[in-house]
């Protein structure tokens, strides 16, 4: 299972552009004022810094991540999600598109 | 002025990536049916072909792109509108990320 549309949003038109386009996402915001981003990055290993906690739902390919401070690479897939604290940052290794939402606080 | 957000549509999580992820779009769809998308092309110089007619709406950056048929490139800025026609195809240049809003129909 995984989420395949977010509705009731408002969508910011404008992309985030990370690492030469490596990563492109799109802002969401929901009526309650949450945000969420939607997004892809493209092969490649990215370094990522934290402001807010994130949950990242993998909803298309996979990737690898490994948290600041540990030494283990995982895995993950469709359906499945990963939490990165705040004020840290963690490392993505992409060898197929992979497609996200990207949840804060 | 340009269209900064899009309100009260549901998008499509997984995003569509053409060209090796020159070109990276969010499907849009809206309460009475209609769909758009949200994208972004990083510089490079692409064809596009086209199903349904499209008026491409720049909301950051700027691209030229000439019609086929037709011998001019012409510029298009934020703000701006061009229209292809359907069943066609057009190039696009772009040096800066083009940000853009695709109206289909």
């Amino acid at each position: 299972m995984t989420t395949e549309t977010l509705a009731g949003v408002s969508v910011t038109t404008r992309a985030n552009v990370y690492f030469d386009g490596k990563c492109v996402s799109h802002t969401l915001a929901f009526p309650d004022g949450t945000k969420k981003s939607v997004g892809v990055i493209l092969p490649a290993t990215l370094t990522f810094n934290t402001g807010a906690p994130e949950i990242m739902e993998c909803v298309g390919g996979s990737c690898e991540y490994k948290l600041a401070g540990t030494s283990e690479w995982k895995k993950s897939g469709v359906g499945e999600k990963f939490s990165v604290p705040g004020n840290t940052s963690f490392e993505i290794r992409v060898t197929e598109p992979y497609h996200y939402i990207c949840h804060f606080g």
